[in-house]
């Protein structure tokens, strides 16, 4: 079965959805596990100090989300290895996981409205598309948000 | 975990990687297992007949192929239960797995060629966009053509 999975997780209910799944794999199946978060930065920015601000404030943010995963996932019996990057979202989670070897990734969705079915622009479709490996869509409702 | 996972099976090695993966799951979490082949019907056909013939054709293929499958699933120690339905492949997958109340659907897909991309007229995106669960796909390279 799957031996390394990872999570493309940005804290929304929709990816919180894609790591409860992430979680219960790899304990059914006794996979490592890794989420990863991407922050994608502005092309332009006015200074490098904002840009400075910016990486911090999501570092920020960012990291006490994944700490919670990590609890999360300890709390079922499950290591988490947990990383933050920048860069393109999709490009950044198709490359790490062609680096890590990962067999199976993870990514929440929303299912799509009809003009997104058009323009099929998200992420987890940039990841079914270009994943090297298998990858599993779970599917949450507009409601979950409130979650 | 998953309950009930549906692979959708035509027999082709690319659904042959999807089987195994729903063999391997339901093995691990314990969950109903069920594989569905669609046969897609043409459109205008010359005689009763005719169509009748091809019917009978595609049940005799294909029954085969389920039954092998179902021994694959037996041997390791997991029950399959096959259907073989008549329509549209993907709105027969997407309504099969909402009237049997699947959590999980399992396809297999060979990637996309740049063509395919821009088309996404595939099979598994149609799954991917309106499935009403959870969906895994799993990918095929092209030489699995000859496995």
């Amino acid at each position: 079965m799957y031996k390394k999975i990872l999570v493309a997780f940005d804290g929304s209910p929709y990816s919180q959805k894609a790591l409860t799944a992430g979680i219960e794999l790899a304990r059914c199946c006794g996979s490592e596990l890794h989420a990863l978060t991407v922050v994608s930065l502005p092309e332009y920015a006015g200074t490098v100090g904002e840009v400075e601000e910016m990486v911090g404030k999501a570092q920020d943010f960012y990291r006490k989300k994944l700490e919670k995963a990590s609890q999360q996932a300890r709390a079922k019996g499950v290591e988490l290895n947990v990383h933050l990057l920048f860069g393109h979202i999709g490009e950044t989670i198709i490359r790490f996981a062609q680096e890590q070897e990962c067999d199976l990734i993870i990514a929440g969705t929303r299912g799509w409205s009809p003009l997104q079915r058009l323009l099929m622009g998200s992420v987890s479709t940039y990841i079914v598309r270009h994943a090297p490996c298998a990858v599993l869509i779970e599917k949450g409702k507009e409601e979950d948000e409130n979650d």
